[in-house]
Formats: C-alpha cells, sequence, structure tokens
C-alpha cells in the first residue's frame, strides 16, 4: 500500500470477467479479497460498504457497468439497467454519477464498438487517473507538511476523520496522499486518527493502513479532537470529502464541521483534500446537498425499544470554516473565486 | 425513578454497615445492585465507575468515610487512610474533594463523638442537599424550556451529551432535572442523545434513564450533534459539568467543547447545569483544571500493537461559549461576575 504496486480494485488476471475488490468491512482483522461477477454484487458491494470513499465508489461503479456489459444476453439494455441501480445505491457521492455518466456518455454516444472492451477501458482510465490525482494531491499537501515542519521542532500532527486513505481510492488516498509523501521525504508526521462513529472508518481503516505503511499515529474518540487542538497538539487538519459544492462548502462523513469549528476556533489550517471530480459544479451551496441518513443498527444493535436512533451520515462545513482545498491542480481557496481560478473552464460551464 | 423514591445510593436497611449502589457499567442491559462493605469497595466503586457522575461520586465518597469509621479497628486513622485514597480515585471531579473535605473537617474539629454516627449524619446530609439541588436546578432550569415552548409549534428540542442524570446524582440529576419537571408540567419535550464515546453514557445511562421515565428521545452518534444544530433541529443544549472555575469555564466530558462551539456558531442557547458544589472557587479558569487522561482499553480493547490510543475524558468549554450556568440558586452569566452575583461570599471567600 502507498506503493506503486498497491490497488484496492483490480481485474482477475485469470478470468477477465471477474472484478476482486478487498471486503473493507473485514478489517482490521481479516483482509479478504470479494469476487464481483455481476453487475448486482457491485451494487451490493456499494450500498453495504464493502467499497466506500468516493473515488474507490466510483470506479466500483464503472467496473458494475464492464461486468453489465460481459454477463447479460442484451448489453446495452443490462448495462442501463446497471446504471439505473447504481445512482441509487448511495445517495451523496457525487463521484458515483460522475463515474457512471461518463461510462454512460461513452456507451450512448459510440456505435459499433465492442461495448465489453469499451467500457473496460474507461474504467480502467478511471482507476489509472485516480492514482495520478491522488499523487498530484500529495505533492501539493506535502508543501503545507513542510511548512510546518520547517518552523516547529518534532513532529508534525495532522489530524484527520474518517478515511479518506488509500483505501478510499485506487491508491494513496486523498487525504493521506500528503502524510505518504510526507514519509518517503522523510518527515517527521504523526496522525490523530478519529474513531469516526459509527462506523469507525478511522479505527478500522486508517489506523491500520497507516500501520500497514509505518506511519506513527494515535486512535482518538472523535470527541477528542477539540481538546487536543486546545492544548496544541494539532498543527493540521486535513479530511477528504464525497462533494464539494461550487462555493467551497465541503460535504463530508458526519463530524466533520465540529473538527472544522474547532480548528476555526484555534486558528489551525483545516484543509480539505479532493480530487476534482467530487467538486459538483451544479450544487451552489452546501445546503442543497441531499444527506443519506443511514439505518440505526449502525449506531447501536441493543438499543432499547423505547429509545429511537437517528444516524446522518454526512455533514456540510461551510466554507467559512475551510482554509483551504488540495486538488490535484493546486491549493486553493474554498470559494467560488478559488475553484473558479483553479478551474476555469469547468466553472464557467 | 424521578419520582420522590428513586435514589442511586442507599443503607442497606437490615445492615447498617453496608451502603448500596446500581452497579452502573452494567446498565441498561442488567440493573445490578452492589454492595459496598469496606472503604476500599468505595474507592473500586469511583475508580472503576461502578458510580459516576459529580454529585454521586461526592456521595459515594462520603458514605465510604462512614465505611471506613465502622469497619476498622481504629475509626479515625481508617477514615483518615480512606480519605487520602478516595481523593486519588478520579482527579477532575471536584465534588470528589468537596465531599471528602466536608466530611474530614468535621472530624477533624469534633471530639468525642461517635465518629460513624457523625459521619452518617453527614453523608445523609450530602444526599439530602443533593436532592433539594438537583430540584433547585430543575426549577430553574424549566423557565428555559417553558420559554422555547412558548414560541415555537412541537416539541422543545434539548440535546445533551454524557449523563448529568438521575444516575449521575441522588435523584432527578442536573441537566435531566429540567426535562423530568417540564415533563411533569406537560410540555412536550425530546431529547437528543449524545452517544458520548469512549464509556457510552449517553447510549447506556442517559437514553435508559429518559426510557424509564417516559421522555421521548433519539440516540445519535457524537459527530451528530452539530449537523442537527445547522438544519434547525436542536432547540437548546444542557449539559452537566465536573468543574466548573470561577470564571465560567466549564469542565466536562470530552466533546463538550465541540457541541458548544457548534452552539455557538448556529446561535443556539449552550447552558450548564451544575451544583454550586461543583463551582472551584480555587480555579481561575479552565486552563488550570487537570484533565484526566484514561486507559487506552475505553476506546478500543482490539487495537493493533503499532496503533496508540489516546484517551482524554474531559475537555474545558471556554466561558465565551457558554449561555448561561443553571444552579440551584438561579441562572447566570457564565463569568467571574455572573458567578459573583448568585454566590457574592463563596466568589470573595
Amino acid at each position: 500500500m502507498a506503493s506503486e504496486d498497491f490497488r484496492t480494485l483490480w481485474l482477475l488476471p485469470d478470468d477477465p470477467e471477474v472484478v476482486q475488490i478487498i471486503d473493507q468491512r473485514r478489517l482490521p482483522h481479516e483482509y479478504i479479497i470479494h469476487d464481483l461477477r455481476h453487475w448486482s454484487d457491485g451494487v451490493e458491494a456499494i450500498n453495504d460498504m464493502y467499497v466506500r470513499g468516493a473515488p474507490l465508489i466510483g470506479a466500483t461503479a464503472a467496473w458494475s457497468l464492464y461486468l453489465a456489459a460481459v454477463c447479460g444476453k442484451s448489453p446495452l439494455d443490462e448495462v442501463r439497467r446497471a446504471a439505473d441501480a447504481l445512482l441509487k445505491s448511495r445517495p451523496t457521492a457525487v463521484n458515483l454519477r460522475w463515474a457512471v455518466d461518463r461510462v454512460m456518455d461513452l456507451v450512448e454516444n459510440t456505435t459499433g464498438d465492442d461495448l465489453a472492451h469499451l467500457i473496460r477501458a474507461e474504467a480502467e482510465a478511471i482507476c489509472t487517473e485516480d492514482i495520478e490525482i491522488c499523487l498530484g494531491i500529495g505533492r501539493h499537501g506535502l508543501t503545507l507538511l513542510e511548512e510546518i515542519s520547517q518552523r516547529k521542532n518534532g513532529a508534525v500532527n495532522v489530524l484527520t476523520h474518517c478515511n479518506a486513505g488509500a483505501l478510499a481510492t485506487i491508491n494513496w488516498g486523498t487525504a493521506t496522499a500528503p502524510i505518504y509523501l510526507a514519509r518517503q521525504a522523510g518527515l517527521d508526521v504523526h496522525v490523530w486518527v478519529d474513531e469516526t462513529r459509527p462506523r469507525n472508518q478511522g479505527s478500522r481503516l486508517t489506523a491500520w493502513e497507516l500501520a500497514q505503511n509505518g506511519v506513527p499515529h494515535t486512535l482518538i474518540v472523535d470527541n477528542a479532537g477539540g481538546h487536543l487542538m486546545q492544548i496544541g497538539q494539532v498543527d493540521i487538519v486535513i479530511t477528504g470529502t464525497d462533494r464539494t459544492a461550487r462555493n467551497g462548502d465541503v460535504c463530508n462523513k458526519i463530524g466533520t464541521y465540529l473538527k472544522a469549528l474547532a480548528a476555526f476556533d484555534n486558528d489551525i489550517p483545516f484543509y480539505v483534500a479532493l480530487p476534482s471530480t467530487t467538486i459538483d459544479w451544479t450544487t451552489h451551496s452546501g445546503a442543497d446537498i441531499p444527506i443519506e441518513e443511514r439505518g440505526p443498527e449502525e449506531v447501536s444493535k441493543t438499543a432499547r425499544p423505547e429509545t429511537r436512533i437517528a444516524n446522518p451520515a454526512f455533514d456540510v462545513t461551510p466554507a467559512r470554516l475551510v482554509t483551504g482545498l488540495i486538488t490535484e491542480c493546486g491549493i486553493c481557496e474554498a470559494s467560488a473565486e478559488g475553484l473558479a481560478g483553479l478551474f476555469p473552464e469547468r466553472a464557467a460551464g
């Protein structure tokens, strides 16, 4: 992992009609490879969170469309059916729609070609591009860690929430890419890992992948980050995002907003690392982003019947609390102007 | 519970050398009564959190001193030994020191009296006063809920963190007393219950006692409260406190600070309910309060060896984020002036 040969998703070499993924629900206790043989396996993998993380969800959706093309009698109908089902599997992740739209645009506007071949090439391109994007984010984010390292003694303390790591992408991660590149560059880096209730992506996934890569880290409950910032133990916060509105509002895992408030209150830089594919140019502000409500069993399997449970999975961090957005094209202010400066064509589109 | 006959701690009627408590570690799945027969059982009960909550810790300490007086050969030596051990059992709770000092002042300044009789009467007085204090907090806090109820349709939505309930006191609770009195007064109240990692006092204790009393409530992860405030689902936050500094800074369960930041950011009143015994007049600001670091096993029993765990148990909410302090003597601003207005003699002392 965080080396050139790691992947979170690949085509089985001996049987190119099988896509393999890591069943991330079983980490860190078991490392289980799961086969996707039908597009509905891909829908299940996304919906039940075998895979999660915006970029990996997008890539899994693209490969699921490939499975639809190879497994059906009427490939085009099957691909269209799969696209509909995939779009409904997770409502918040904009990458899901982006990846499905990208493949379907090609499918609907190409004639005569072998559909499976066409989609396979596009799904492979999505994965290759994702790796390049994460490395780009890493290189830009690295400059922030280097700046902090130059003006302080001891480790640069990064706090992160949820898993925006290699496991959320094809490789390297978004929020973690600067950390991995900093380690490679010999910087002294230490990561505070938010547990990230209710699904514990921090303790299960981020701690696991940091440990795999020998990055010093400390697991904390989600409640602890504010206190650590108050006592000077956090130099920078870097999180991922599932969707960024064109005004710079950031939708990410529930609880991100609370960490942004604490960072702002303690003059600690709060950065969000994102592939530009997670910018939703059609969404003007965070208030327009639908927030997925997930099942109560994620919070407690043992609550008494009198106890109702609510489980919103994401929140919106207003752009005013975000120091900057780290993208593959550079770092910009979290604002319409900042984003338009880096992506003038898409902002104008 | 939240009725006149409920108690969290009592003397066994058939054997007045046994103090009984509820083993709160077993709630909500089991309701187990635990016997304290020796003062060291009291130390264990406080240290291992059979009992928790500032007022109940104080009362348990007082009763433990009584057990020292009845069980030892040299009662005075035994009581002094118990006092030393009790003071070391939990460092943050100012009530612990308050209760021990109160009993020991009496012990050291009284001669000729039966020591056990003397301490028993004082421990009983501490419990009786605690019940009156909670009811006082409840009556003052009720006015806040009534005001909200008068200007909105539907339920008054209160968010609370940790358990500052009947289970944290002898009866009624601090943060919950206004809620129980509001229910008795026929107000439509609904409580958002923070799970409160790592020990889950919210899901285990607050949800349990609200359910016992028929108070509508919804369990949420600690990450969710900010989002609920952003979308208008929280009318008021009420928490307890383990120690309040004389400038109004509030030390409470880890994560309280994050909720105060979110309430402030969304113009939602943030109140702290406290017996005046938890005001530490010798502490000038929250920065002077030592923060207890508890064991890593509370956060995760299954972390890999490469994953370090930090577990600070409390944080400090600066007075500037606190709308007001609800005490048994009335509601005041969270400031040196506010506290001095309600408690002129103690502030001057």
